[in-house]
């Protein structure tokens, strides 16, 4: 059985080129005791993978040379060896990588359930992205009822659910993306009170507008500029939530610091950095509220899913270019 | 009698300069029903100043122009009107302003002791830095014994209050300062772990050296190169607060942000602002603290005194080119 895979080759500077990564095929080894083989459908792709990338201290060890890229995913355990976690026909989500099959002791997976209709849920709404919404914006940013709240990368995997949990909240929400596409989505479909289109408004101005008397919570995955802008808003006691810097990602000049960080000064905010995996023993119970929520009408997901791993490379840059609403996935079972 | 003033004449970009200040000679008023006369000994010259003089948004109004320049003030009363706050003989600390005599009802006064030896504490430790030093790295620190604390402008009047605080809580206290002699008055007469001396040496290394384990606290009185080192530095959960960035308040070419601020990401590390007049309700209970510290010898503080009121402004750029060690202070009573 043969297993497509996309191989580490080197560390990108700035964007990631043909050089990155390498795709190749090899055959599938035999299991050994312990051990199960997933065959997986779908891969989650995110802005943080670029981080892995980086050979830096970071919340966990960046990706080897020669080794599978990570990645999370889901898929199916098609066999099995001896004692194992999972059993043949379990559907599971974990850190698969970037391949079409997945071989080890499954420790980092956990099963959900089979409809496939739903699968693709869990690289998103119920995934990591989720996760970090959910626990970024009420443990981190610690919204209350009316609270505004702005949040970068609103159409996207993150900060649409961070809107919609604010709302939900009882918050006044106000998202930035790029496009008019975006921005109507955020308003139209997630119900948030205003959106602000950084490709064709100056940031600044657009936040004056939406937020005349400023900003309680600011939920940054973007960083650069915008978080700049953010900063001039905050009110006294304000948090900013660093969840990401997706506009510094790939940057070969250098990072760019916030200059106005002394807003925090001036208006006693804080800018506190989060990672979702600290929140890891309370998955459990954020995906049953958050699926409750999605029941309810509440909280809505979208996917936006390629198809082919051997496409890996060009569906990456649409997590830098725009080009996508919603969840980034990708489709990897033919 | 005559009044000498310094009156805020524009608004400098960059440092100030000779137009920045007008220095005057005018006829003290007669008083009002409820008004009182100070005689001002000395005033406090402190980096926030320089904030005061620009027409932004900030913790409190810019001085106009026109007005005589802010600055926190000891004296004496020497005649009242009407039934009044203080009475004739009364030493006082407040906001006295740049000028030898404070004509007015005396909001934001506070009696002190008569001892005149002890005047200038009041400007320094007993005064609005010691009380930025406690409730800053108190309430907004959260120190805890063990903690390894970092801190800059470690030989200034704040730095040196919130390090001799932070070894009285049991943490391992580095502070950063430019040039040997104030890198010997941490260490030898402060009683600090480790000195870094950012004149002589790279931050970095410096850092790397007094603090293999990394910083739990950080507390930032200067901005720039030296925040973006300590970030590299932090642990998990760490805590910087933002007191101050001296190294930017003159800038004509713009705010230098942390670029490293992803660290607070990687290391769920937190970055606060603070403003010490939030704490005024806290103030006399911090100070009896202080105070008594003080005559256990644990806590020691040292004035910068210079003379004269014509001097105000040479005395000012003491504040930025580091020539002074403590509180600097201006004695304006001939």
């Amino acid at each position: 059985m043969i297993n497509k895979r996309q191989l580490l080759a080197e560390r990108p500077k700035g964007m990631p080129n043909e050089s990155t990564w390498t795709f190749v095929e090899e055959t599938v080894p035999a299991l050994k005791d312990g051990e199960i083989l997933i065959e997986q459908s779908h891969i989650s792709l995110d802005p943080a993978m670029r981080g892995w990338m980086n050979d830096a201290r970071s919340y966990i060890p960046p990706v080897g040379i020669g080794e599978v890229m990570r990645a999370g995913s889901v898929g199916k355990v098609i066999d099995t060896q001896g004692d194992t976690k999972f059993k043949v026909g379990d559907y599971v989500t974990g850190w698969g990588g970037v391949q079409q099959y997945y071989v080890g002791d499954g420790s980092g997976f956990v099963q959900i359930e089979s409809n496939p209709d739903n699968h693709t849920k869990y690289l998103g709404v119920l995934g990591m992205p989720g996760m970090t919404a959910y626990f970024g914006i009420l443990e981190v940013g610690e919204i209350k009822e009316g609270d505004v709240v702005l949040v970068s990368g609103g159409a996207g995997a993150v900060g649409s659910v961070v809107g919609q949990i604010a709302k939900i909240k009882g918050c006044t929400v106000i998202g930035i993306a790029g496009g008019p596409k975006k921005c109507a989505y955020m308003t139209d479909e997630l119900g948030f009170d205003g959106a602000i289109d950084y490709k064709n408004e100056n940031v600044v101005s657009g936040i004056k507008r939406n937020c005349p008397k400023g900003i309680d919570v600011y939920f940054d995955n973007v960083g650069g500029d915008i978080l700049d802008a953010a900063l001039v808003f905050i009110r006294k006691n304000a948090r900013i939530v660093i969840c990401g810097a997706i506009s510094q990602y790939n940057t070969t000049t250098g990072m760019q610091g916030p200059k106005n960080y002394l807003s925090l000064l001036v208006n006693r905010g804080s800018m506190k950095g989060m990672v979702v995996l600290d929140y890891v023993d309370h998955y459990r119970e954020a995906m049953q509220i958050m699926a409750g929520w999605m029941q309810e009408g509440k909280l809505k997901a979208k996917e936006d899913v390629y198809d082919g791993i051997e496409n890996f490379r060009d569906t990456f840059y649409r997590l830098f270019s725009g080009e996508k609403l919603g969840k980034l996935v990708l489709k990897i079972k033919p």
